[in-house]
């Protein structure tokens, strides 16, 4: 593919996330990376190649403001990988949206972003349209294993009845930050409000479930939702965090749905330091019923880097919009 | 939905898929059936709620030509199960594209046709450019365990070096059609030539690989298939077989490709009676790695009854062309 022709990708926030959505999309033949947008004044000025490491980027440059960027040349799409709430994203993405730029998000809200915040979804669903440019959320949960997988799935079946989703995350192997967020090492009664207030834990279950049952034009009737801490019995080592017995190491959350149909919905998730048998499960009640286990599960940065990455040739077909992952083409590596 | 705004579904071919297909297509309150062609003229003439059981497609009919079915009103779509050979859907599905219709097609073949017949392939997206109709070809296998699937779990994965996909089917419990496509009871001398032919044993395997590698852009470098026959040693009593020690029970059968960038893609299938452990799995190695299994395997007529009917809402809003499923918008339940 010839340089003219290529899609040209900036990055906003530079976490570690951040840095390896940058490093795969530096690697694939149509994308060309032109900058990067941060606010940790530490990395504005900097330079691409030498944040990242790889020669090919030498030159990008990371800006402090959109139109700084913008004036060194207007990128196609943003990966943006900063914020969970879609309230907080929207600020960031509509000066970018208003130039035009289309916008593949990490955000977890994004993945179905009228659950929350429907009125916010409609005001840069506009703006999408008026500018021409594309925003979706995608990630690997919410954004596949929860909720595109699973509708890939029913794809095969007849007459559902129900549809139970698993997922285990042995959290030790993971980064700090999401050993944070399952308050590894917290006391329980300092966790817990926290967790029920929705300020930690895992955010996008109701997300998914969202994306899925719009999806499937299924009405959702009755929702209830749980989450709970788990207590280390025993002392618990990583490379970010010591846990005594008594203290958390992780947490169990779960939503429980049924459709207007009678349709029973389940998704479970339970993110914990040495957790056995991490793995994610999908089991389709249906005709013919479906047992999917991916043994070890669909987990690590890795995943959500690849997702991020790969979506954009999907999004850049799409009708210009805020568009959710259920618009656009077959998922597949980019 | 209103009657005005259904999509007009017939069926051709009243084989045991074909009137499974037609009683799913009945029950979906986007559908209206509207009659069936078959050649058998034990059913021309007679009644689809008769044949069916069904007391809705009351008044829908069996007729013997697709002129006489345009007459009675023209569907927007046909399913069409009657054969494996692409040459031989061709001349079923020309007649009918010429009219405009839509056709989903159980075809093996028809999943990717451009790999034996490329030259009948461009013949049928020109017809159905200048007719405004689509056709596709749709399935369980080929059509999604071991190519849409896969796709999809490489939306999640960086660095792919190979993906290897497994499928194990007990045919014990599948119908007798499908016993006899893998030799059962057969003296392995006499089935050996069939197979090595291509007229028995699964048909799709390449198709599966040439649907995968073309979704990824990736061009097959090297290729290698082989067949061969599995060898009852037990007596085997099925319903519609009795085989003996020595005499031919299943089917092995795989296919090895290296691509340009050496990726390597193994598809291995057996399919026999009596088979231990049947499942589905699919291995990505990537980054990061994926290990699926689908236990018991995606089998059975209702998981292909289901990828037909449910692909139907799917091709209609494609553009007008002989589509893959790759072209189409994210599978699910229609």
């Amino acid at each position: 593919m010839s340089a003219a022709t290529k899609i040209r990708v900036a990055q906003l926030g530079l976490g570690p996330i951040g840095l390896e959505t940058l490093k795969l999309a530096a690697t694939k033949p149509w994308a060309e990376v032109v900058g990067a947008l941060e606010i940790d004044p530490a990395k504005c000025g900097r330079d691409l190649g030498e944040l990242t490491g790889l020669e090919s980027l030498r030159g990008a440059k990371v800006y402090a403001r959109g139109d700084e960027l913008l004036k060194v040349g207007k990128p196609d799409v943003i990966l943006h990988t900063s914020v969970s709430k879609f309230a907080e994203a929207f600020e960031q993405i509509v000066p970018l949206v208003e130039h035009g730029v289309n916008v593949v998000s990490s955000c977890e809200e994004l993945v179905f972003p009228q659950l929350r915040e429907p009125k916010l979804a409609a005001q840069l669903d506009d703006l999408c349209r008026a500018h021409r440019a594309r925003v979706v959320g995608a990630g690997v949960n919410p954004g596949f294993v929860m909720d595109l997988l699973p509708l890939c799935l029913t794809s095969v079946v007849c007459g559902i009845r129900a549809i139970h989703i698993e997922r285990v995350v042995n959290a030790s192997t993971r980064r700090g930050p999401l050993q944070k967020k399952i308050g590894a090492g917290l006391a329980p009664e300092q966790f817990r409000p926290l967790l029920e207030r929705g300020n930690a834990g895992h955010a996008g279950l109701r997300e998914s479930l969202g994306l899925m049952a719009h999806g499937l034009s299924w009405q959702i009737d009755r929702l209830a939702e749980k989450a709970d801490v788990i207590i280390a019995d025993h002392p618990i080592r990583t490379r970010h965090f010591a846990v005594e017995p008594g203290q958390v190491c992780g947490i169990r959350q779960r939503v429980e749905a049924t459709t207007r149909d009678s349709i029973v919905l389940t998704l479970g998730i339970q993110m914990c330091l040495d957790a056995i048998d991490p793995h994610d499960s999908i089991r389709v009640d249906g005709n013919p019923p479906l047992n999917v286990r991916i043994e070890g599960g669909i987990a690590g940065d890795e995943a959500t880097v690849a997702s991020l990455v790969n979506t954009i040739p999907r999004l850049l077909q799409a009708s210009p919009g805020l568009r959710l992952l259920t618009d656009l083409a077959l998922p597949r590596m980019g």
